[in-house]
């Protein structure tokens, strides 16, 4: 459920403040944790001390994820699904450890994850008074850039030390609250486990986001600093065995984007225009790469990795779709907003504020979504002209992305070597430059931007054969050179790049006058409405910043039939047909006669997660680590917009298969041992 | 447009009265045309005798289009999109017709068209009374059978001559009205004139619904009897002439389906369920055809006519998904069902039953949608299994396709020789298979019973490259052998169709009782209460049966700008970019000296059409054509549930444009002759 976090709409990205919580609801930051309530519905709830230890170990991974460690030796519990691109740029022709897995020898054949970055939170200061004192009264572009610029320079301020520690201004309550997050970074993470894909993927898009599911979507990672493991004396105990049925859990982690208090406007601009128009060109290009990956072997090693985060992402979207389609899930969404208003009647109305910022950016929306074309070439290309005209200017002049606190981790993902194949950057430049045409028209001027008299086809063969930007050395020359070599430089997909940044500028400022600039204003007003009305009772949207939620094991009650709360390890081997995604993974097979059937493989829990939760551990009241979660099941869908206790669930691989897997399936005694703290 | 009457959600094909109509909406019966209105209007309206002229000249093509006799030798004007599949059909690897275009040479080169069949209109007789005389109180399932076996019945009396008149018994305003269509048939239909095929798709998908528009889309076809032309003395005029602006048009032909007075029950569940799930996997298909067919120029070519379609069908589904979800565009319709509801208040209450059908539909929906797989060759096995069985029945009591009247057609179709590509076959049942799996579940019993235990990917193989039902002799021994040779058939993709078969009729007769049965009763009585509140002012939703609809000549206003009623054929070359789908046309380019850039290409009018109306003549004050409607512009994608006098717009071929092609880019002298009455 990773990828969700980046492709999320456009109009999702923007966060509101959310409604008051019911049942085990609620993605609460530490320092609010609900525990009188957790008390009074559980009979017990923990401490700060408790609190305190699990934030300590708990990690954010850049890709997208989230993660815990779980020895001494800054070893880190994760999916697979997590570090599946790891193992994708890593794999060549002749080696495939997507499809085999992968099991470090010895500690120095870990594998290095290109892009990735392991964080842990070190402190977190409220700075809303800091950010807020600039907005004056301050409209449009002036409030957004008066407020970018003042959380560049808290960042900035925050982290002298941009080599260990990275520091992070976030926007709360949509506005409501702004803080500074501080984090302890480390950018060399190795892969040390990794089942093989089949292991992790059995059933692949059919069973995603369903259950019952049988996954070993689970990995460890490790962090390295100076080239030697990190000491991590904070980690959490990892403890193999089954949940009980009805038992407290805690899942500790990063959900990634939700928009639960959407006003009525947003929710229907992205039920009417966003999604349809996001679902419809997701599912063209999905169709392009099934039929690309079947041309051969190479083809489908070289695009699974795009495809799985293709699918993930589009069934998040259909999902979307479904429950703001579905009367029962909105209605619930209009009381919540009906008794807001009647609440803060008399104060301030950021919702005439809001309705006007969605009715002035519809008309930018198709420019805006459809002037950046697909692609990793393409990408790099339009991060290093943007990243080199942005560092002409002051720190806090520049546009959010590309602050002095930003460029290290940005600078790492566009030098770090990792594979191009040729043939799927023309098929996604191809599609989102037919996409781009078929939205804005033939015969619009952004289009006209975009492919002048070429077609699709031919101008992403074109640039996709004429650029250089595969090699990190020339895109390392492009960094170091800064503007004046972007300037100089005949790079095609560089020439490209240029060529349309003003115009990506243009949009963007038109979208911060438009609507960022009136929402940061009704966004807060909206925030201490819901103060008002609710009190501590309302939990921030989620920002890919660190949340605890709380929940216990337990199955639900599908259309009369109760599903059970977990699934064994030999129900891989009833379920499994023999037909892709449906066969057996090798290993498996090859070892069955050794495995445990009734250990536990996967269970649910009712804890309110999304997508960038991926890996968090599942924590019990111990404080010890019993699964790693990996997914929700399909109800939890709509979860972006609203939580439903007695539906929504979180999908986790227990520690009981992992444990399995390490010493049978996959061995890795070394790995058992330093998980059992010897 | 012609595709989306094949295409068109389940939902889509109960029809419903419509709403009174505004300014030049309407696609009226001949017998129920508003002449008061459009003489108050106009200042002048159609006699009987002229409307008398028009309808014997109107043609029906089988394959979803409209036509119209325009010399005594039984010449047919329509689109050229009308016949792509003809010269697809005709076309091999060493002789593309699509790609060149096709002049016969001599009457006797006129290529033969598999499957079409051109019908003209004899009689039409109002049986109402008998057919609702079965009802009594009947309900349910026993309802429906009762109904449709009186239409067979009366089809059946109606039409002894099966070689040369086929009878169709057709329910208008959903119900209110039942008529007995009788035609005089003609199913050797042959191509006399097409041009290549980038002179007709210029623009290809981009500008498909769009306007300006520079699109040759004209063929001429010729019916034939005994292997001779067909005398048709009751021809059009050809007037080769530009249309002027405002003057008055007519279109003549057979819109496919319309919904336009869905109760919002029935709207509500086409934009909730329907239609995000038809835009999803038909991008999904059109994105794996689009990659395909770039595997090589023979799929490129191969898979043409199948794109065109899915292209075509898609562009509809999403201007549909707009539509129902602009709040301006549905209040219109809400407002109408208000007034109807007003106004016949204390009488019957159709509106609760069709909720209740809707709410009893919605279960059945996914498994009637999913269970039929995709492709030409599991088509003709279906049918080939359907006939068989449904043969063993009397008439009256068989599926309404598999009557004594519908067969004749049916046969033509699954026997007529037609290139079957096992590639595309594949593609389509995968595609199709894979879809059911994923909105079923895996572990759906429909899924088991499509899949059991293999993949999408592997059953379609084994289906396509076992089945020997490509040859037309094997179709036609099976066809001729009836339930025994099909029960004695070890064809993989007859025995899968038999598997298939039990559980397709049971949802069939599902979804009478819990929809259509129900629907059949409360669209009568809708229809009475629309009567009884607008008189005659109201016309019945299309049902690809004769209609003819008034209006003039007129560009319209785009977003402040206004849009000009017509192109010029030298505006072709202002256009091309070199690039497809914008190349100009090889002959345009050969022959630019020639043609007369200032001839009117296309242009638009206020005619309210449809897909069904595709070739369609467009007739002058005077009775002559002046030209052929080929597409609707953007805003008339949501005509399906409502039209708009100042945006929709009919986009037409002129005449004036055609006879530059006949004389000069395409040259047919003979054709020339024949259309001057010479």
């Amino acid at each position: 459920m990773k990828r969700s976090l980046f492709l999320a709409t456009a109009a999702a990205t923007a966060t509101l403040v959310a409604a008051p919580a019911a049942a085990d609801e609620g993605m609460w930051t530490f320092d609010g944790f609900p525990a009188a309530k957790m008390r009074a519905d559980y009979g017990w709830a923990p401490d700060q001390a408790w609190l305190g230890k699990v934030q300590n170990a708990a990690v954010r991974l850049t890709g997208g994820c989230s993660a815990s460690f779980v020895s001494a030796q800054g070893l880190i519990l994760t999916n697979h699904h997590c570090i599946a691109s790891c193992l994708y740029d890593n794999s060549t022709a002749a080696m495939d450890y997507l499809d085999r897995g992968f099991v470090a020898g010895r500690r120095d054949m870990e594998l290095k994850c290109p892009g990735q970055q392991a964080e842990v939170v070190t402190s977190i200061t409220d700075v809303t008074n800091d950010v807020k004192g600039v907005f004056g009264t301050l409209t449009g572009e002036a409030l957004t850039k008066a407020r970018d610029g003042k959380i560049a320079a808290i960042e900035t301020a925050g982290c002298t030390d941009t080599a260990t520690t990275r520091c992070q201004v976030v926007s709360l309550f949509g506005g409501g609250q702004y803080k500074l997050y501080k984090y302890r970074k480390y950018s060399d993470v190795r892969l040390a486990w990794a089942p093989e894909d089949r292991a992790a993927t059995f059933g692949g898009d059919p069973d995603n986001f369903n259950f019952p599911r049988y996954s070993m979507d689970a990995s460890f990672l490790r962090a390295y600093e100076n080239g030697k493991p990190v000491a991590t004396p904070n980690h959490l105990k990892w403890n193999p065995r089954p949940p009980k049925d009805g038992e407290i859990t805690f899942v500790v982690g990063n959900p990634g984007s939700t928009s639960r208090l959407f006003t009525a406007s947003q929710l229907a601009f992205t039920r009417e225009v966003a999604l349809p128009i996001t679902v419809a060109t997701t599912s063209e290009l999905r169709g392009r790469l099934i039929r690309a990956m079947q041309e051969s072997p190479e083809k489908k090693r070289e695009g699974l990795d795009t495809l799985n985060g293709i699918e993930n992402s589009l069934k998040v979207f259909i999902g979307q779709t479904k429950a703001l389609n579905d009367p029962a899930f909105t209605s619930k969404l209009a009381a919540a907003e009906a008794d807001l208003k009647a609440r803060s009647a008399g104060g301030a109305d950021p919702w005439t504020t809001i309705d006007s910022a969605v009715s002035a950016y519809r008309p930018l929306y198709l420019a805006s979504r459809f002037t950046t074309p697909s692609g990793q070439l393409y990408g790099y290309a339009r991060t290093l002209v943007f990243a080199a005209q942005e560092r002409e200017k002051p720190n806090a002049e520049r546009l959010p992305g590309y602050t002095d606190s930003a460029l290290p981790l940005l600078q790492k993902r566009t030098l770090d070597q990792r594979p191009v194949y040729p043939w799927l950057e023309e098929l996604r430049m191809q599609w989102s430059l037919s996409k781009a045409r078929e939205y804005l028209g033939a015969d619009d001027p952004d289009t006209q931007l975009l492919l002048g008299k070429a077609s699709p086809e031919g101008l992403s063969q074109s640039l996709v054969n004429g650029t250089r930007l595969a090699d990190p050395a020339v895109r390392k020359a492009l960094w170091d050179g800064g503007i004046k070599a972007i300037r100089a430089s005949d790079d095609p997909m560089i020439v490209y790049a240029l060529r349309l940044a003003d115009r990506q500028r243009e949009l963007q400022r038109l979208t911060d006058a438009a609507y960022s600039a009136p929402l940061a204003i009704a966004g807060s007003q909206l925030a201490d409405a819901r103060f008002a009305a609710y009190g501590d009772s309302v939990y921030p949207d989620a920002t890919f910043t660190l949340r605890i939620s709380y929940g216990k094991v337990a199955g639900w009650t599908e259309r009369g039939k109760q599903v059970p709360f977990q699934t064994t390890l030999g129900g891989t081997f009833d379920r499994a047909t023999g037909s892709e995604p449906f066969d057996a993974p090798s290993a498996f097979l090859a070892r069955k006669s050794q495995i445990d059937p009734r250990a536990t493989y996967n269970f649910v829990t009712t804890n309110d997660i999304i997508g960038g939760n991926s890996g968090s551990p599942v924590i019990d009241r111990a404080g010890t680590v019993i699964g790693a979660a990996f997914d929700g099941n399909i109800h939890s869908l709509g979860g972006t917009y609203g939580y439903d206790g007695t539906l929504n669930r979180t999908v986790a691989v227990s520690t009981d298969a992992v444990q399995e897997a390490l010493e049978k399936i996959y061995p890795a005694p070394a790995l058992v041992k330093e998980l059992a703290g010897r």
